[in-house]
């Protein structure tokens, strides 16, 4: 039904903001034909400045040979913008109605076989799709900010979504060089957001109550868990951290520390069935490497990781 | 009262675990002569591996000039372990009576100028020291693993250390090369662990579910948050990434979605007072420098970490 993702070369991005921008830039430098699909245009300058920065560190990224700039249309007039289109990434402002009346125009606009993922960060597709006729080709492809830069995308359809067009979203953003994640569940702030958000709010708590400056939050992280987990999540970290013993270990001696107040977010319980998940999750990465070697692969990567903020920063 | 932090130039390392010898691998590295003391002639061995694996890294990262393997002493006695020391840096098991003991024994034979440090990620300083006689000295001092690599070391007194010594141990650790960060209260988990347990619960909250995979917990973590953290910590993230109206903007208009279920820890309320201190605190940072420029400075960092992460793994 969908065409094959490797054999998409046409993308249309939908908004001028940042994400808009900053995903035309993305598909610009992996080499596809982008039209982006701007309100008025009032804002083409200011779309034009985030491509240009985006470019520069595109540039030193790395670009696909036959990228260039001169492959952006810029439109208007949506019924053109998506005109030819073999897929859509709409990073319109985050009100449901006005998303709502976008999918409805999709739905006249845009032929069935074409994917549209919608970049959005707090909205649920469920409820996007709602008034939608055609929802079965709309997906989530929620990017991580600046998402020129940043591989993450989490894809998850609403209720209405067929699992064959959540499949192709994973496989084409893959093509286009990005790292997808295949959520599970349509949750609020799907996954990275979430983590994120339970570290913001314990560090809003600790602000609140003197514990930490705003100073203090940043040393604390940049110095301490990004660079690892830069390297690993923090499933691999604990995993390599305790050993050969791994996660196992990692849950069986540390799992009372759970109930300790090293946070403000209470843990669940460590049932026999999280510890497993946990563990075998973790061995599941793992696959045949030795723990040995995954520690020295660890270093050998905050090593560089350290060298090449510090040649940055010089 | 205390020696000058810069005229310390020999150090003892307690304990033969992965963070005393990542300790005494760091003070190698950094050109001290060092004293490991360990429990028994049993542990050499395992303590050399972490040496040696350590030691890798650190060569990669620049070693001092005057650093040397050579000018490392084994020790299985204590008193011959701290004799000459000017800085000790204790990493015994977590066990508190242990730990109290340890610290009788300091009483005995270390001079009340010179400073010992705990590498405690569980236990209160005033704890530790409540048997002591001479607590004045004794300061928290926590790495973040493995201590070799990760520059963060967190910084606090219990009740009855002096801040001169609290003051001191800052200044020393930032003569030996790392990353100090003051604490504003003695509070479980520090501030570095606080954080990263806040995430680590809302990811075991998840797999409990059925949300996400340990897989997916790390695919988010590398691939979204990791980079831009380690170039900025969350606030400053935050901060840029609202534009010319920084953390004000990213409060004023992103301040009631603290109250969604983004993650299953609540937010604190986004009082008047809560607001100036994180807007506040972001100016403090940024200074004078222009928002186009930090995330200029921004984008650079995070392409020379992806850029070094890929060749580390090519």
């Amino acid at each position: 039904m969908f065409k094959s993702p490797q054999e998409v070369t046409r993308v249309t991005s939908i908004g001028a903001g940042p994400i808009g921008g900053g995903w035309a830039a993305h598909f610009l430098a992996r080499g596809y034909d982008v039209t982006a699909y701007l309100h008025s245009e009032a804002e083409i300058l200011a779309f034009r400045t985030i491509l240009d920065t985006a470019w520069i560190s595109l540039t030193d990224l790395g670009l696909a040979q036959e990228a260039s700039l001169d492959r952006l249309t810029i439109e208007t007039d949506l019924r053109k913008a998506v005109e030819g289109a073999e897929f859509i990434q709409e990073s319109a402002p985050e009100r449901l109605e006005l998303k709502q009346d976008l999918y409805q125009q999709f739905d006249e606009l845009v032929p069935k076989d074409v994917v549209i993922c919608s970049s959005t960060s707090g909205l649920m597709m469920t409820d996007i799709q709602a008034k939608c006729s055609t929802p079965e080709r709309t997906v989530i492809g929620h990017p991580f900010n600046p998402p020129y830069l940043l591989p993450l995308v989490e894809i998850i359809g609403g209720k209405r979504t067929s699992p064959e067009a959540v499949a192709w979203a994973g496989e084409f953003y893959e093509v286009a060089g990005k790292a997808p994640l295949m959520m599970k569940k349509e949750i609020p702030g799907f996954v990275a957001t979430r983590l994120q958000e339970a570290l913001w709010r314990e560090a809003l708590h600790m602000v609140a109550n003197g514990e930490a400056t705003p100073e203090d939050i940043d040393i604390a992280l940049m110095n301490g868990p990004a660079p690892r987990m830069m390297a690993q999540g923090q499933c691999m970290a604990f995993h390599v951290a305790c050993g050969e013993g791994g996660m196992a270990t990692n849950l069986d001696q540390f799992g009372p520390a759970l109930k300790l107040p090293w946070t403000r977010l209470e843990a669940p319980e460590l049932s026999q069935e999280l510890r497993d998940r946990m563990v075998d999750g973790c061995n599941d990465i793992a696959g045949d490497k030795h723990f040995a070697d995954m520690a020295a692969q660890r270093d050998k990567e905050i090593v560089a990781l350290i060298n090449a903020l510090k040649a940055a920063r010089s």
